[in-house]
């Protein structure tokens, strides 16, 4: 889906390039802070900006690999990219970089701007990002522009380009700059030690240098003018790099300077790279692959063992920290080759049960409410006005106000299926309260619906079950089947390693704790019966009730959260990640009924009766959460839900 | 110990009086914030006023008790008194009130002045406090200074009282106050609504008063002045304070009226208090005391009887809220007629596992670190300029500057015993090492010493083992008596009830949990061992191993805090009381290594051996702490010194 033809004007430095020059010692110094730590899970990862991080993984021989994506051409191939980076951001990058398209208002708002795809991997993905910017064309004024709206959107990491000039002829913006090293002191200049920068290296020399020794002279520059660590261009053979490198620490560069990989994906690809970036393909790769240039998988094969070799050679070197793969926005060839090398992290450690963002303001924040765990990206999109955000505990710092969500058609929060699909899985029509009981018991259990079609999402859910959720799938799908419409829960868990496959976050050597969590649609009836039932599980179920019109029944205290995961560590404070909020609760609640017209009533005709049934659901129903406090006996959820239905049917059958 | 002839110049209130007057209703105004809670276990308790803790216990018909106590003459008396408050207020009193003694220069620093002993009352003992205070011979000027300073002191409750004038002729004071209203005006106009203000009520009326009606009159001035409510001087006979009420209510006096309850203690005492305050003991009371007036316990036994009469049918009456104990500070017969009154509370519930300052501006402190567990005291005076107090985390808000603490002699943290009771503990005269390691295991262990005396104490433990570090007594004495000299220690527990007699805290419905912790001195040698031993628990366990020049060797963060005591409780955060806070352990160390020199070694002469002993170990000793992080494990601390002693030992036998 993501247009391959863009490899042409969106591969930034890969197929094009700057020229600059020369010399001394980079600026890696560490900003680390001596004051008391802020929170306990901060873990220097989090706080370090990416040249400490760097520079410590080099300290301790952790080798790293980042990941190189040019912005995508439509608004679908944006809600694509951003699915492949959390993907991808799975794995383990160091950082993520995004080319920067000139041709495609790069620095504007649209949703496939550089800009606004650097910015979403950052904030919504939580991934350390580098945004590219080139000076070619531009006027200095314009690019103090963008860097601004890059700081603001909490951008802290620049690869600073000469880029290309338009058509033939070169000509210097007036008021512009020439040179990469030109903009490197800009950046300095005006934004002082803020950003960190990376600048590009020729291993060939760059098409437009007079020579190679001239190139370098011109590498020293920008590294003397500020820059913090070099990516390279891609080439053929290890020892193009190698050479490279020692000549760079020869005439005093000593930053970190990472090669640039490419897997080879395909035949036309490679020519329309070679031919842009004026590389030479050596002969022994030309000969193996033009035998097999009509077969894709052959080629992206040979690719993949290519790249694995020529990796293996530059780690075997010890002077090699880190990988930078040009992934042409495809996960396969990149994904495997670093499988292949032993980089690809398997088993993902969560710092967190929740995703953390990138976002340099956000990097103490470690308390969320539960109510966004399937919304996250809606949750950052609310609270990215917070000055602060809530670090340890859920208390009086976090006066909420959420900004508002009508904006369900922004690129990083929209559904990845299109409306065709999502009719499939959820019904061209429907009957009845029934037909929506049952995509919400299909999506839980799984199984294809009537028409055959899998419900691999719903609006509350964009995804399939959680591995957590599926502990609770048989109960789950038992109560939805009956009207009790889940779209958030969590199992109680009493002290597991904070290392479990599942439920474990958090360093090693920890032990992990959760309150068993219920959230529901469920009938105007069931309520009714629900809130005698209750009475019998004072105090240990806390409950909240909510219609949309946000008439709240509740035994809990007002102001009170309370903490429905955390987790105990070596050598650390408490750790409370997630809490049921009073107060949070009725801005989610907004969220969460106005989710049925938005993404559900709406895929049906104005009067429908398909669209009549959601509409009534949304008018109707409560929405309910219910904590079990008691989280070292068993669940007392499920047996709530039991009397709930008992007490129900005895009064219907009462009233027969 | 506590001198009993002061009640003719100490009793204050109870046996003077004011003379004052009329009319409507008092300001028991709720102070409620409708904020966000600001700590998960900040209960309306902690956080009302005076006033609105008797409001919400009148609307929950949940009645109450409180004491008084005058100030007393000598030092000694003074530490008497402070361990009496902590003995007392166990049991639950709404507050403690303190009465002026203007011969006892009672706005003085002195450790025996009105000011400091209430100012400690609720500083150091958490005890909601009264101060008294006393208008007749002083300025108006002078007035004010003394309640600024009560309020600069954290007191919030004052009893505003005419007092008595000096001598047979009443002259008033040139710009002073001639009545008990005056100085309830004077203290609203001064500090609006900042003092709660209680008056005195006089159920038989005032001595100087014209007449019943006009000292009723007098009483409507002062509530109508700003007084929140009224506690009444003793009177014999239930009816007396019945009918007084009932009069009260009906000239319009609305606000809380609590009877004085003066159980009779000793014949001598009665005839001077009715002497003073003019009161006529009734017939029915001469008539059982005078034949047994040599005998006192029987008039204790009957004071008791008869308080406990009176009392319930006070209680019956169903118009009385609370119950105002004019203890003479003794102990036993007030809380013999709560305790059969089943007021006193026999099972203190904890709401957190050390006690809570009542100072407003500690309300919310919810984490200290463990080191001062013992020390409590001595933790608040270091930490009393801080201008805010840890709030649900230790964490960057509390960069602890701990004020010096080299004012021992200060009577809140003075030893309850004088030196020869210590050289009998602690030893006439030492031998060596081992002598000292005798009193540390006898102190453990709870038995006899050599010359038969039990080690009720320590220089870092002022009070017996507590119940909880009983849990470990038979490890602890081995180790003591082997050379680690154990100072502070808490067993690990995962997850016992909050309701837990020993180790249980906080609101019922909990589970709390803790990680194992110790505590001690040791030699050089034992270190060296256990620096070795200690690499096979990593990253299990954590420590700090400090000599008194500060050398310090750790294994943990320097910045990082280890919580070491938290619980979980039905809707709310967590709360995490008790941390290992590496930068706090710093300034700790300076005062457990000082405490050699200060409480113990100063008994003996200089340059006597015994001395030279004490001070050869605080000068070559090390302090050591360790925490075993794995909490739901069997502790491993016992192994680990078990291991340090057979490293000790094999080195010592090869070296043989």
């Amino acid at each position: 889906m993501v247009n391959h033809v863009q490899l042409t004007d969106g591969a930034g430095h890969l197929s094009k390039g700057d020229s600059s020059g020369t010399s001394s010692s980079s600026g890696g110094e560490s900003s680390k802070e001596s004051s008391r730590s802020s929170t306990p899970v901060l873990d220097a990862d989090r706080t370090d900006r990416l040249r400490d991080k760097m520079r410590r993984r080099i300290d301790s021989g952790d080798k790293w690999f980042s990941l190189e994506f040019f912005p995508p051409r439509t608004a679908n191939g944006a809600v694509n990219l951003i699915s492949r980076f959390d993907r991808m951001g799975a794995g383990g990058p160091l950082f993520i970089d995004v080319t920067w398209h000139p041709a495609g208002d790069p620095g504007s708002d649209k949703e496939t701007s550089s800009m606004m795809i650097a910015s979403t991997a950052l904030n919504y993905c939580g991934l350390e990002t580098v945004l590219h910017i080139t000076c070619c064309n531009q006027s200095k004024e314009r690019i103090t522009e963008h860097l601004k709206k890059a700081k603001r959107l909490g951008l802290k990491n620049l690869m600073a380009l000469r880029g290309d000039p338009v058509g033939e002829e070169w000509e210097e913006e007036e008021g512009g700059f020439s040179y990469a090293t030109d903009l490197v002191k800009h950046i300095r200049c005006e934004f002082e030690d803020y950003f960190d920068i990376c600048v590009a290296g020729y291993p060939t020399g760059h098409p437009e240098a007079e020579n190679y020794e001239q190139d370098l002279k011109h590498l020293k520059e920008k590294v003397d003018a500020g820059a913090d660590f070099i990516i390279t261009q891609l080439f053929f053979r290890p020892e193009t790099f190698l050479k490279f490198l020692k000549d760079c620490r020869a005439i005093g560069i000593s930053c970190p300077i990472l090669p640039g990989i490419f897997p080879i994906q395909g035949y036309q690809s490679l020519r329309q790279l070679v031919k842009l970036s004026k590389l030479e393909v050596p002969e022994e790769i030309k000969g193996v692959i033009e035998p097999i240039k009509d077969n894709d998988a052959a080629i992206r094969n040979y690719g993949i063992d290519q790249a694995v070799d020529m990796c293996k050679v530059l780690l075997g070197s010890g002077e090699v920290p880190g990988l930078h793969f040009y992934t042409l926005n495809r996960e396969v060839a990149t994904i495997e080759v670093l499988r292949k090398l032993g980089m690809w992290r398997e088993d993902p450690r969560r710092p967190l049960p929740w995703a953390v963002s990138a976002h340099p303001k956000r990097k103490v924040e470690d308390v969320r409410p539960i109510f966004w765990a399937s919304r996250p990206k809606s949750y950052i999109y609310r609270t990215q006005e917070w000055d602060e955000f809530p670090n340890g505990r859920w208390g009086n710092s976090s006066s909420p106000a959420f900004g508002e969500l009508n904006d369900y058609y922004l690129f990083y929060l929209k559904s990845k299926c299109p409306r065709e699909a999502l009719l499939q899985m959820w019904g061209e029509e429907l009957k009845n309260e029934q037909s929506v009981f049952e995509v919400f018991t299909n999506y839980i259990s799984a199984k294809p619906n009537a028409s055959g079609n899998k419900v691999a999402c719903l609006p509350w859910n964009d995804d399939p079950l959680a591995q957590e959720t599926n502990l609770l799938k048989d109960q789950l799908e038992k109560v939805n089947c009956r009207g009790v419409l889940t779209i958030n829960s969590q199992p109680n868990i009493n002290g597991k390693p904070s290392t479990d496959p599942v439920v474990g976050w958090g360093p090693a050597g920890g032990y992990v704790f959760q309150k068993a969590y219920l959230e529901f649609f469920t009938s105007n009836e069931n309520v009714t019966a629900l809130l005698k039932v209750l009475k019998k599980y004072e105090p240990r179920v806390n409950y909240h009730i909510v219609d949309v019109k946000g008439k709240n029944i509740t035994n809990a205290p007002d102001m009170q959260p309370n903490a429905v995961t955390w987790g105990i560590f070596p050598g650390r404070e408490i750790v409370q990640p997630t809490v049921v909020d009073p107060v949070s609760f009725m801005y989610w609640k907004d969220e969460a009924f106005a989710l049925w017209i938005e993404q559900w009533a709406k895929l049906y005709e104005e009067e429908s009766p398909s669209r009549m049934i959601i509409q009534y659901i949304h008018d109707n129903y409560y929405l309910v959460n219910l904590v079990d406090n008691d989280f070292p006996l068993e669940s007392c959820l499920w047996q709530v839900i039991e009397d709930m239905f008992d007490l129900v049917n005895s009064t219907v059958e009462h009233a027969i």
